[in-house]
């Protein structure tokens, strides 16, 4: 099931992220190139998933959500892109492909990051990918702007940098995690869900222990398949966070533990949905697919 | 007189900004001292001074323009910090004080960047900082993408990197400075104008006209003091863009006519504003100084 929708957002926000990519000078070419590789360079399109999903989830139709879904995605693309950095992570493989900076240079990664943050903000407000009340919008771009920001998912990143080789509790670890991928995810929820049109606040908040739960439970079986899985499999190299001593929940929990807390995480998403009908179903379906998938 | 208009604007957007750097949590305090380091290193605030004066210039109070404010200037010193890094400019001095990897680290001067810019836009739309229309956000918050992203100063800053090196003609050299420093001198008005909730079509035709031709010889200006002045009086390396090769304006067309073409434009920026009353005496005092400075 949740193969099907998925294949189906994919395709939705590919064709919708397409029409932004138009180098408006023949200068700016190798940008516009080197931000479509980024974007392109594959990858699972979860962000843009939970934009439809949420959307549809209350009654929208997942065509209003498409604004929401490329700008959650172009915001995740720019941080991978500036995440591979030398003076970050210093990555060479992405998706089993060479980091934008590697396919390029670092200077024109660099900007190619900083491009696809305005641009997901234009595409947050592009007319051609869905049309929304101005009141509906101002919410989307305040949320989006907190997520993308200091305060979430680019302060996860400096409380990351700040963790290597540090003993973590497991405390730490989540608002780490909060912050670091948590809090675009969340947001990808929020403004899918505000593209609906029809979003209460009970609802909202709902949706918001949903993406907190799955987001925490991605993490965590993402740092399973870190121990369990091999670099084919996973597209980038297998052990990768054990070799830069970053902390992780099977090296806090053991792996057992680790895998008894995904699953728990999952139920709480699928309680937190209990107020949902079946067009809840997807988002139902995402939250079992995180902790059974093998990359 | 725009001594003083500008020592009230640095006031007042300085005073803006400070609300926007409290940290949130204690993990997050160096990420913050580095965004603060990065804005209150100094500069003159010309964009902040632009959004303030165009708001007056229509018949709006400089409060209202205080988020326009604040945003420009945040986009403006995240443009700097990417720009000092090792793998762009390289530069080690910023306003006489240590660029912000040098103070602290690359990877917090690339993490304080991304975080800077997702700042401007919540700044953009922040209550604390103004309270304006919806709609009127809307159209701040499209610009602002619009003039910062890709297709424009982070563009620009993609065609200065692509012509290190080349010989431009004057086309050229004028579509990469409209680009990296005219889409956000031109934007600060715009956000000015707009946050004033009057601006009609021809008046914001007139400003940009204005903007268009105080960006241009912002730029033949600087272009003639790295020639012409020293390393004290500018705060960063006389001779930078000569030793670099860049492409300036005096190596284009000469000193003599370079001064020449930076009072022309100045009369066309006085010629836009020939249909505003006394209120935009202050934009039109800043066209006069942007030739007469020595810094």
């Amino acid at each position: 099931m949740i193969a099907a929708y998925s294949a189906t957002s994919q395709a939705r926000v590919n064709a919708a992220l397409e029409i932004l990519f138009k180098a408006p000078l023949p200068e700016l070419s190798r940008l516009y190139e080197a931000m479509h590789y980024s974007v392109m360079i594959g990858g699972k399109r979860v962000r843009p998933l939970l934009a439809y999903a949420a959307c549809e989830a209350l009654g929208g139709t997942a065509e209003q959500a498409n604004g929401a879904a490329c700008a959650v995605e172009l915001i995740h693309a720019y941080s991978l892109v500036h995440d591979d950095l030398p003076a970050m992570d210093d990555d060479d493989l992405r998706r089993g492909q060479p980091t934008t900076h590697k396919k390029f240079d670092e200077a024109c990664a660099i900007l190619a990051g900083d491009g696809l943050q305005s641009l997901a903000f234009s595409a947050l407000l592009d007319p051609r990918l869905s049309s929304l009340d101005a009141d509906i919008r101002l919410q989307q771009v305040t949320a989006l702007a907190h997520a993308a920001g200091p305060a979430g998912m680019v302060g996860g990143q400096a409380i990351d940098l700040g963790s290597v080789g540090l003993k973590l509790d497991q405390q730490a670890l989540e608002q780490m995690h909060r912050h670091k991928t948590g809090a675009l995810i969340e947001v990808s929820v929020k403004l899918g869900a505000l593209a609906s049109g029809r979003a209460e606040q009970e609802e909202l908040k709902a949706l918001q222990t949903y993406a907190q739960a799955i987001g925490l439970a991605f993490q965590v079986q993402d740092d399973i398949l870190d121990v369990e899985s091999d670099t084919e499999t996973l597209g980038k190299r297998q052990g990768a966070d054990i070799a830069r001593d970053k902390p992780t929940y099977p090296a806090l929990l053991g792996l057992d533990a680790a895998k008894a807390y995904a699953l728990e995480l999952r139920d709480q998403a699928l309680h937190a949905l209990r107020p949902f009908d079946a067009a809840a179903e997807p988002l139902r379906d995402l939250a079992r697919y995180i902790v059974e998938r093998h990359n």
